[in-house]
């Protein structure tokens, strides 16, 4: 009788879009696939402010891993937080929920953590201002944005008042840029009639960015239309800002010329940069692979670690050519990755060809009606790019289902203003998500 | 100039089915109303463990009381919760989120507070075992659920394994039942193939009930179908049974004749009683008024506290000829008492006929084309139950989108199995919910 080889282990470290796609690449290839991640869901991202300010519904923008993948034969999901690696007997250390420890043996490793939240060595800046990288990050900011309102109805008095209805926002990315333009349309159009003693439309929302201008990756000409844009919604932009404290009732910031500033707000929200997990300063240790300043691991052209054929690095954790942290890029490396452990375990020896990003543009969403999109040379912005954004984000999104939702949602909150998921826990009332907290590396 | 009085000041404390419903009542009656909750959403409870299990969201049974209240140009909707009442000087303290006071003045007074979960004096068993009152355990409970199978998924041993995949319910009425119905078709339906080393249909129920029937309050012909219907669906059910027990890893059950019996179960979740919130208490101290076992305030027939014609007692934490603590007497009792505030607004004196309740039935949901539900002497049970399960559920939640999106959820449920709100935070990890403890009065 023959003996039959084990089929080759790939474990897959993180199940957003890059890990999703490097598991998509290889559903019929004679491997054994394991993804483990700290979610049990899969998120979809780039509409995450939109379950933060009362569009949508956690399900309709985060999915089970396993129910996206209960086709795949060869694939496994694991909640787990992966902790270590030894990179020598190719293990994969990680943490259950309940804390006990599991070990994961791989002959491929695609490591696809993602980045989260950083406050650039102010971790006490978290617990007055959240981030917006989880489930848990959207739905305390939505506490925190609607019941901000609330506060302020109650108010004892008009300083109070008017500190609650002030909110800052900290980064002049997409975020940033599209939780501004939700905040001003909530006030103005959500909550319009809806309140007694305070005027919603007054709330004041001001956007402080570090550099000159806000969309920066967009280029100088959509960046000067969102600009204006925001302005036209209310929105007070602050450039050359930088933040030297935050407290539970305000913020300080200082401009290029040194002079500080102090500015009261009940909620600050912080969209500002990005760090990358424990994990990957566990795996530079173990593989001796350098770290960019954001901890990013630096690979080599085909997305590998120097010395390590066997582990491929994607998505936002990767350093590659000032390559950006979108959706894109990470669905993109993480179907290369697989792509290149499925011609392997074919048993090929074919020397792959370096990554090569096709760039299919990118779109920050302002308000209703309005957004900025960037494809190559073409830009769009106002009305047209809007449409553009509708019809990418529709295609993107995981199922038809949650296109009919998401499509159902959208008409009615540009239609009315009307927002179905206002609705917010309250267990969280304490303070935000330990996921918003900084790594404790 | 004719000087004009001040408009008559009606305070209504809580914003669920009564609350709700004495507001609608007063919506044309010259007088100046105002809700306060320490929620800023009414929530639809019937439908509170459909939102647990993931078939709808938090949107979709839970609507912003204000935006409810919109139209209503005599109300107002403030978030703070009620600690105390002054029957003397007419006044209602509240607290808001951030701990600061708030000072109502009233002439009339609606409480319509309902109640919470009660652990009969085991306060201890909040921390194992949670209840089902509030959004906030929903979501913990549907964290708890999911997440059992997750880690079943990668139990260290098949002693651990069976642990996780063994449900344990305290309280056989409709929030039990319901929930047993709903943990074995996630089970057996739901999450059918999605996983590679357990069968999750293999997962065990046990609903635990302290008297000699389930859905006792159906009468015994009823009771019998629920109990043939839920055996057939796998339930476990253990009746005559009390807890005495509860930690980490299951529970200890005593029977009828004393024996006890230890259950390994690692999710225990807990629908056996309720008790009034901490301001029923402090309403008795101000007025006098008696409070049966549970803390329910007894009211004269015209739903007043003796002595005390300005203030009304509605909904659940009512005591009044043992009305249940159903939906459906809130409702009728809070637009009882918004009428007779009413008829005094508008300089009435006559003396208003006695609450009569209409009894339009109930209904618990067991399972997919499976309810009872009973009218008078009419008792339906199997799908005709269903059926009016069905039209009477869409025909009470508020809201013609909240219809469509449930009508939508519940055929693609019953269809598939497909759940879409399967994705849960994280924040809670460490816990249950506050809201889940039981009263610090």
């Amino acid at each position: 009788m023959e003996e039959r080889a084990a089929p080759r282990r790939v474990v897959i470290v993180g199940g957003g879009f890059a890990g999703l796609f490097a598991a998509r690449a290889l559903r019929r290839s004679p491997v054994a696939v394991t993804v483990v991640d700290r979610r049990a869901h899969h998120l979809f991202q780039p509409l995450l402010y939109q379950c933060a300010a009362g569009i949508l519904s956690e399900g309709q923008i985060a999915q089970p891993l396993r129910g996206l993948l209960r086709r795949h034969r060869n694939a496994t999901c694991l909640l787990a937080e992966a902790t270590d690696v030894d990179a020598g007997a190719r293990l994969v250390h990680a943490r259950r929920p309940d804390g006990t420890a599991l070990t994961l043996p791989y002959d491929d490793l695609i490591v696809a953590v993602g980045m989260r939240q950083s406050y650039f060595g102010h971790g006490e800046f978290a617990a007055h201002a959240p981030g917006m990288k989880s489930l848990d990050d959207a739905l305390h900011i939505r506490r925190r944005l609607y019941q901000a309102f609330e506060m302020a109805e109650t108010a004892a008095d008009a300083a109070e008042r008017q500190q609650w209805l002030t909110f800052a926002l900290v980064g002049g990315g997409p975020t940033g840029v599209e939780l501004a333009g939700q905040i001003r349309e909530i006030a103005g159009h959500t909550l319009d009639r809806e309140f007694r003693t305070i005027d919603s439309a007054r709330a004041r929302v001001l956007l402080f960015e570090g550099s000159d201008e806000v969309l920066g990756s967009f280029g100088r000409p959509l960046a000067a239309r969102a600009a204006r844009t925001l302005h036209g919604l209310g929105v007070e932009v602050h450039l050359g800002t930088r933040v030297t404290g935050i407290d539970a009732q305000g913020l300080t910031v200082q401009d290029k010329d040194g002079a500080t500033t102090r500015f009261d707000a009940r909620t600050v929200l912080w969209t500002a940069g990005v760090e990358a997990p424990p994990i990957a300063a566990a795996l530079a240790r173990a593989t001796g692979a350098a770290q960019d300043r954001a901890g990013r691991l630096a690979v080599q052209p085909d997305l590998t670690l120097p010395g390590h054929p066997e582990i491929h690095v994607t998505g936002d954790v990767m350093s590659l050519r000032r390559l950006p942290g979108l959706a894109e890029v990470a669905m993109q490396t993480g179907a290369y990755a697989g792509r290149a452990v499925r011609h392997r375990a074919a048993g090929g020896t074919k020397q792959q060809k370096p990554f090569r990003y096709l760039d299919l543009g990118s779109a920050a969403y302002i308000c209703r009606g309005k957004a900025v999109v960037k494809v190559g040379r073409t830009h769009l912005s106002g009305l047209a790019g809007w449409l553009v954004w509708l019809f990418v984000h529709l295609a993107f999104l995981t199922g038809f289902r949650s296109r009919l939702g998401a499509m159902l949602s959208w008409s009615i909150v540009f239609a009315s203003g009307s927002r179905r998921e206002r609705a917010f826990p309250m267990s969280d009332a304490g303070g935000p998500p330990s996921s918003a907290a900084p790594a404790k590396a």
